[in-house]
């Protein structure tokens, strides 16, 4: 199907290879034609030997994951503004900035193309998913221990992070102003979680 | 890259040929590497020739939208039950029950796959899924003929689509129970719009 000897290859360090491929699977997503994402097409546009690939990350959704967690990470440090409401907003208004963003689109398409597609895979995805939600579980443990009532995580993921994910994957912009706020008075006015300042 | 003549390959009629085409999308959507969803792939699985589905669709976003559109149509009609609350929760119920099925969520994923992924296709991307919203926009439109205050459009997407199509991605689970009333009491204690009955 594909060449097995990528034309013009250099040898590469290992931080190389992961960075070239990296930066393969941003360009490719962004792509017209993007949605040809398969680990020979990585490699080749990367300059790599897609054996490289399959050693260091096992699967094309193991590397997907690997390139999401590590932009997102670099991307949205996690504020802690002392209140629950706060932490929660400042998530959400780094969400939406994100999401008006071409690359923060790209990314959570590619969270969602990184999801293993088979149907008994459904735990797998599951986990795969959760591990993203690390992020608000900290937000909720801060929450619990200033002694305030976070929302169920499953909640939170109903209400502010399924919002922003559905309109980055389908393409359909947030409201210009106060966009951040609205989630969040939705999301705290509906589970009786004391209203802290700010 | 790919074979031009796929091996054991009959005439078929267009209808036969849509219908196979359309199987082979669902089956590649289910396999392990569900992603590799390309139209030679697709022409090959399904014994086709490929330039048979670019000349019938034009694109592999227009095939698997034509391919949602089909399922979702024949699987989802639309109830009128006489009030806007209970034309949310019946298509809530219907949204559910949906997901919990394998075939279900394949097709919530080939929504999401069929976007076009290009940046600069924002629009046209908007569109594909704004089509898709024809049902709630009905009941909308019901609602409003009943004199009933039903919710923008937008805060449906965010509060009844959104958790729906993001579980059905990212295979999390709905609640055991009570699930689209929630999804609905949520929505319609947030516009303050009236609480009819049912």
């Amino acid at each position: 199907m594909t060449s097995k000897q990528p034309t013009a290859r250099i040898r590469k360090s290992p931080e190389q290879v992961r960075s070239a491929v990296h930066q393969a699977v941003i360009d490719l997503l962004s792509a017209p034609d993007g949605a040809e994402l398969t680990i020979p097409a990585i490699a080749q546009h990367a300059g790599v030997n897609h054996t490289s690939i399959y050693r260091r990350w096992g699967s094309r959704e193991a590397l997907l994951a690997d390139v999401v967690t590590t932009r997102l990470e670099r991307d949205s440090p996690l504020a802690d503004t002392g209140t629950l409401r706060g932490d929660l907003t400042a998530w959400a208004e780094a969400g939406v900035a994100s999401i008006r963003t071409p690359e923060g689109r790209l990314l959570v398409r590619a969270v969602a193309l990184s999801m293993p597609s088979s149907a008994d895979m459904q735990t797998e995805r599951a986990q795969h998913f959760r591990r993203r939600l690390d992020s608000i579980e900290r937000i909720r443990e801060r929450a619990t221990a200033r002694g305030e009532h976070p929302p169920p995580l499953e909640q939170i993921l109903d209400q502010l992070i399924a919002p922003l994910y559905l309109r980055a994957i389908f393409g359909i912009d947030p409201p210009a102003t106060g966009y951040p706020d609205v989630l969040v008075d939705r999301l705290l006015a509906s589970t009786g979680a004391p209203d802290t300042d700010q």
